[in-house]
């Protein structure tokens, strides 16, 4: 298995897109990320997308963005896990590069939401929900998000004010992200006030939807020579892991187990545990999902997320930064989009390009996507080796 | 890069399921899939589906699929390339496989098609063209083909009529196949006398929809020990490229370019030129399909494929025997599982399993899956090697 690195991102700012078509937002991306690689074009490209076939009309979406960023003949095909569509796209172009069979890839994740009308498009989010056993019950998704949260109040007994510094953590970062959907920083009094979503989530615990792409070109180390002028960023762990779909069919409701496999898999080919990881771009598309993700990811006890967003330990200058350009909550949420837009925030703080919000000394970082309230959990570890 | 052997497979008959749900349609084809290649449980599955989303209400099919067969916490994901998902998700199988990454994985196609209203699957067809371009304008997904084949019989001078024969070789064969929607031969006069569906497309031109999933499991060789009991059959040859969504954009709207680059490169891998290919089981989708897949895949020349055909050269005992189990016509075409059935049916033929229908001492077999009306094309050729 050959290494790989990324040597290329692009990213559109997560925004209503009505002026930009699903080609343009997507081809601006690609043709960003491989003039960022210095490259003309690259062999193959893997998509990430989760509605497009319903909210765009359109399937297929390999080939046809492939075609309009010039790479018409190349390998090109799109990969579904819902919210983390993003990420499955990143690992496929990996995994391609990394059996040789593909020598240079990109991989673009992208949605275009805002042109639907909001009831269709909750419609869509609840496809990452089951079918038969959710969805039919009348349940949305974030109402499904809202049952986890109340049950993890009760169980912990956390205050729901004690989540208020995962949203203003991101407001804050999102303000120096020129690519975030909301540059604003929001106050505590704004968090307690926000207008209630689906209790108990209001609208500063809930990430909103935008249209928006990212992308990443990925090549084998092998092939960039020794220590080429450019950090080089490479790839040091990738793990993807499942779950049910349907919440009640979990063992522990309130446990991320694809989270806890897939981390812990990660960790091991890294061979770095989680002290080692200096900044965590994890999946708040709730604010209870990312303190989910802490304590799955080994950085929180059970039970426990929430202290390290009290204790003030996720901001930039924290023990474990989080959301360090925004997260889900301020950049923004373009479903199949986010986890790419992760991956390149990563390479942007290992690059030390994070202006406003860079860790310093960042050396790794990782990545945490994830696919409907759980049920779909990838983790990328990348370190900076140069 | 790992080599890598097919070691099991398992198909749901293609029909109208309507007493089955998406989960065990797909469910079943896998469990059987596992069973065949002698294993309790596989490490991944790559699951291609082209419309789940907005025919089904049900995204995110990796995860989804992977719980009900027992597969809960290994990774999945979903692959899309419109009608060549199957052999997308293949191609993902086995390049995760060669990498290193995953040991065993399955691959499974699956679509549920008639449980939604006709002209609701029509419009989700023809998110295959594109949705700027070619839908926008009213065109159906059969209306481009048969253009496509109107231009053809003008170019080259050929009769509709003599396109005849591969309906009644698809049709003469799936009267062998258990799992083939339609097991009745058709005569000559029945495919003159077919109503039509889009100038010069008639019934007999045109492949029926269905629902359906086959699977297959994939390991590296290096691990099934030297000559084990049963038949090796090894991917030789695999290989992706994609084209202009819209046939307008092409530069010849009457050749297959991505089956051209595809078929090459798969042919260079596997070190054989059209000559060793014993059989094909090619995309005929549309009679026009299967004569442009011929051409391009070297084993006509240009506007000559409907001579194969008329000539008899693509039965069981021709030269090149296509769609020795029905072909997308009689065994059907539940768009996304079709690849996958194709490539059982590659595994079946190289068994020597292929009861009434099989080519004597078949040794390499060769499977093309398109995507759209070309855009994307996806060609595969396995050996069996002891």
């Amino acid at each position: 298995m050959r290494e790989v690195a990324v040597i290329g991102i692009g990213q559109t700012k997560v925004d209503e897109h009505w002026d930009l078509s699903l080609r343009e937002l997507a081809g601006f991306a690609v043709l960003d990320a491989v003039k960022d690689a210095g490259l003309d074009q690259v062999d193959a490209l893997y998509l990430g997308n989760m509605m497009s076939g319903s909210a765009n009309h359109q399937q297929q979406l390999g080939a046809y963005i492939a075609d309009w960023v010039g790479l018409r003949y190349a390998e090109a095909v799109k990969l579904e896990s819902a919210c983390s569509s993003g990420a499955s796209a990143f690992r496929s172009a990996l995994l391609a590069v990394a059996s040789g069979a593909v020598d240079t890839a990109v991989a673009v994740g992208v949605e275009k939401m805002t042109d639907s009308p909001g009831a269709e498009i909750t419609a869509e989010l609840s496809t990452a929900a089951d079918a038969d056993w959710e969805v039919s019950q009348g349940i949305s998704f974030v109402a499904l998000n809202a049952l986890i949260m109340k049950r993890y109040l009760y169980e912990y007994g956390w205050d729901k004010n004690d989540f208020a510094n995962f949203s203003i953590n991101a407001h804050a970062n999102g303000v120096h992200n020129p690519n975030a959907r909301f540059r604003k920083k929001i106050s505590r009094e704004q968090y307690e006030k926000a207008g209630m979503v689906s209790e108990p989530i209001n609208l500063m615990d809930a990430s909103p939807i935008g249209d928006g792409a990212a992308a990443a070109v990925l090549v084998p180390v092998e092939k960039l020579g020794s220590l080429p002028g450019y950090p080089i960023i490479k790839i040091i762990g990738s793990a993807a892991a499942t779950d049910s779909i349907a919440v009640h069919g979990r063992k522990d409701p309130l446990w991320l187990t694809a989270a806890e496999i897939s981390s812990k898999k990660a960790y091991q080919q890294a061979g770095v545990t989680p002290q080692d990881i200096d900044f965590f771009e994890l999946h708040d598309a709730f604010s209870i999902m990312a303190a989910l993700s802490l304590e799955a990811s080994g950085f929180a006890e059970r039970g426990q997320g929430p202290r390290l967003a009290l204790e003030n330990e996720i901001i930039p200058t924290g023990k474990i930064p989080i959301a360090t350009r925004g997260g889900l909550k301020a950049r923004g949420h373009p479903v199949g989009a986010t986890g790419m837009y992760q991956l390149v925030e990563v390479v942007e703080q290992l690059r030390h390009t994070a202006h406003g919000t860079q860790i310093e000394g960042a050396k790794i970082g990782m990545a945490q996507n994830i696919g409907g309230s759980g049920s779909n959990i990838i983790t990328h570890i990348l370190k900076r080796i140069n």
